[in-house]
């Protein structure tokens, strides 16, 4: 049968790799990448500069533009959904022409797979057509949040009490009243820690983390909010993209 | 001045080692150990191996008892916070005792330093009384739940949906009422879903994940909770321990 792994390749740092990812890499036959069509090309380096240091000789690269998600929808969790369907119909061709019966082969995820990554439902959506396309295995990856807790050299969980991972469309609707727990706010397209109550709150903002462009904010949300919003979007127009997340926490219980 | 590395080992497996942690080992001079005086021996044998295989040639590791938290008491967060200071004061003794004035030590976190770690919190307090004691990083590392969730080959987050990383205690104490969020729970001494109603909960469990005795369940807790408690008692009782996770999620919503 196939076999397909699905790697964590990090979340910005070559050496966020681990082990287990640099020997999955090395029993890869071919790669699949899936290209977004956008302005982030050091992102497809990176990958391609990995795939090049740790594959193996003759490994094969099969590189291809992904699915287009329509992004001016408000229903974003069907966006989401039609767009994992179209990608199950990609994936699912790319592993039927480019790999060997017996071959395997790999799928990159940014980060972790297991956050805010679609590429084990897209394996699932095409196993449940048909079961016996392939296997495959997930190898967990440095995942931001744990790349911003380290860089500001602080932990998402303080003793005792829960962290909420969550988006920044959770953010803007729920807001951060007094009592919120801990939150890491990801997928934020326009900075909505501006949006809720400062008062009382401590911020740990990164963005680019683990890269030489990152930037590592921290303070009480009313004195950083503002310069926080001006190095972003300073930020995202010299680099024409962004990609940041950042720890909530309320000082004052 | 003297700098430590503090370094995220990954939660079991030596491959959730990444390259940065292999190198940050490659740089230390001198590895500072606190053992818990318990059962759990295969962990301890675990770092010596990777300190052995990743260390430098003429690197030196110190071994000590770790300081003993106080379990008997009701008092958690007081127990832990006073833990830490006793810990603190430990540390800041071998450091100053074992790592040459320009040298460099390391700390190594079980998993991910971000997640109910205290070293960082540890060496913070040492700094907050000689803030040029040492210089310090945090190297982040594999968690569980990335683990966990990678074995079961799903994800922590749903699409658009936030998931709270939590405590056994307070899962306890908040229950998993409709609408909670999917959980991901932790440091659970007695089976904290048995406590919970479990009609259209599912659940995927974890113990001793990334290592050779990994037992692995999924299913609807209420076909699965008896199963995995008895699994997690026998295990217990084989091994003298057991270490375990899972991440809970409402299937009808
Ligand atoms: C589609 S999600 C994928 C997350 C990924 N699976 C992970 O584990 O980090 C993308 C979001 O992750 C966060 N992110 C990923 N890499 C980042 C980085 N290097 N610096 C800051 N935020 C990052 C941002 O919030 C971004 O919008
Ligand atoms: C003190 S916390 C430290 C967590 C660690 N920093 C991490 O990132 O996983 C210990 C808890 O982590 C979970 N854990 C750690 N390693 C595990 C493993 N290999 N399998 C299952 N659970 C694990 C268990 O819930 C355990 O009670």
């Amino acid at each position: 049968m196939r076999h397909i792994n699905v790697i964590g390749i990090g979340a910005g740092d070559p050496d966020h790799l681990t082990l287990q990812a640099v020997k999955a890499f090395a029993r890869t036959d071919v790669f699949l990448l899936l290209d977004k069509n956008d302005q982030r090309q050091e992102l497809v380096q990176l990958r391609l500069r990995m795939i090049e240091e740790h594959g193996r000789p003759g490994h094969r690269l099969v590189q291809v533009p992904d699915a287009e998600r329509d992004r001016a929808t408000p229903a974003y969790r069907e966006a989401v959904h039609d767009w994992r369907r179209r990608r199950a119909e990609l994936v699912a061709g790319l592993i039927e022409e480019h790999i060997a019966p017996d071959g395997t082969g790999a799928l990159l995820a940014w980060g972790d797979p297991a956050l805010y990554d679609s590429v084990s439902a897209v394996l699932d959506e095409i196993l449940a057509d048909d079961p016996t396309a392939f296997s495959y295995d997930v190898i967990p990856g440095i995942s931001s949040p744990s790349v911003l807790a380290a860089r500001h050299r602080t932990t998402l969980t303080r003793v005792g009490r829960p962290v909420r991972i969550t988006t920044a469309r959770r953010l803007a609707a729920d807001g951060f009243p007094p009592g919120a727990e801990d939150a890491v706010v990801m997928l934020d397209g326009k900075a909505a820690f501006t949006g809720i109550d400062p008062e009382g709150v401590h911020i740990h903002y990164g963005a680019y983390l683990g890269t030489p462009d990152e930037i590592l904010v921290s303070g009480p949300l009313a004195e950083t909010a503002e310069e926080i919003s001006r190095l972003r979007l300073e930020a995202r127009e010299a680099k024409g993209w962004i990609m940041d997340s950042y720890l909530l926490r309320r000082t004052e219980d």
